[in-house]
């Protein structure tokens, strides 16, 4: 079993049992867990003929390591990356969809963090770079909590051509920029949108920059030139829920 | 020099030349700089005795990584760790101050990020338990990007007194745990005010839980159990400057 395809916890291993139980190869329950939340998780897994193992509490912590995982992960195919028509095809049939484009986020650490805050957030996709952008290895699967394999990662071979696309099916390209003229909470990030977050060290390129249809920046109230990358992820998205939360 | 205590980017090397050039041991310019800022800087310098050092602008790279430093870096002395006093002290001074409570971050990627968006987020002190908390080595400060030595962090040894102590400087108690009742957007943030994270895997223990005033949460639209606790502390500190700014 690889690490590379672990999703754990109820809610997330719940979720794809009822959504997906053909993608899970097995799941592992801890020896002491026996309640009806777990009752209900093991006759989920009985429907979609998904072989369950009782394992030691322990184990799933070598497993998965320090997170919450309450005693349930699931073993399961790793999901495939989309291609940029079925990213676009999917923005056709969602309600205000808003996707994560990250220009050239080379850290598998933040990379993965970005995965779980995209998830989280409730974003449709991720679209990534396929020449910018850390690979999707352990490292990037591991951190993002078994986000890489529950929310969709659209990897695309031109970036600017790909985010016209996405004008053209209808979505606001939003750029976070430190020359952005609005602080993001003075923005409307409602309907459907694409937040543009860039590299670690660069922020966006040009063209990504000139491609899209307005900018927002972050605060910086103190010294340090700029937030690391999944941490603005997550202000960005926070905020853009909480606006649509609003409505 | 020890890569423990470097300050780069304009901003921050301006604003520390400023504050207390007592602490800049000396100061790095890339070789090409020759503009208004830089001459600014270059005149601080002289004001403060600070020794400067013209160099290539690729031997900066190489000191302080992939990060937005705009060819310079000024070699500080660490800010020594506040004591509880010193905190308290601190908020006695400040109008509604915000401070950033980490309730045993072990990892040194999470502990800088948060670090570097409290920062960012104009926090006046960030307060670490010294027995549960990453300790303050180079990966912090290099994650942290120059926050670890222009953020004051006060370590303590009994977190539960020391959340007392600063409700009685009239600071509210305000945990993030997934049982808040409401969302981070939906309480009032503003005022003098301590956010308190939880760790990685378990969250807020309980006797921080019941010492808080009260607790929110944040979102879950997604199958994934909870946040990476930088982007968990990026997200709550950003919807606090959000509603302080719109006092």
């Amino acid at each position: 079993m690889s690490e590379s395809s672990l999703v754990f916890g109820m809610h997330a291993v719940r979720s794809l049992l009822l959504r997906s139980p053909q993608r899970v190869r097995r799941l592992l329950v801890g020896a002491q867990r026996e309640d009806p939340r777990i009752r209900e998780l093991l006759q989920l897994a009985q429907q979609g003929a998904v072989k369950v193992e009782r394992v030691d509490a322990k184990s799933i912590d070598a497993r998965v390591g320090n997170v919450v995982h309450q005693g349930v992960v699931a073993d399961v195919e790793p999901l495939p990356p989309w291609h940029e028509d079925e990213l676009i095809a999917a923005l056709l049939g969602a309600k205000d969809p808003l996707v994560l484009v990250l220009d050239g986020v080379q850290d598998p650490h933040n990379l993965g963090a970005c995965l779980r805050t995209a998830d989280a957030c409730g974003a449709l996709a991720v679209v990534v770079p396929k020449d910018r952008a850390a690979s999707l290895n352990a490292t990037v699967r591991k951190v993002a909590a078994g986000a890489a394999d529950t929310t969709p990662i659209a990897t695309v071979t031109n970036l600017a051509r790909s985010l016209k696309l996405l004008k053209e099916a209808g979505l606001w390209i939003v750029g976070a920029d430190m020359t952005g003229e609005k602080l993001a909470w003075e923005a409307d990030l409602r309907g459907p949108m694409a937040l543009v977050l860039g590299s670690e060290g660069d922020g966006l390129r040009d063209l990504t920059r000139k491609t899209c249809d307005f900018l927002v920046r972050l605060p910086q109230a103190g010294t340090v030139e700029s937030l690391n990358v999944s941490v603005a992820c997550g202000m960005l998205l926070h905020e853009a829920m909480r606006q649509r939360a609003a409505v």
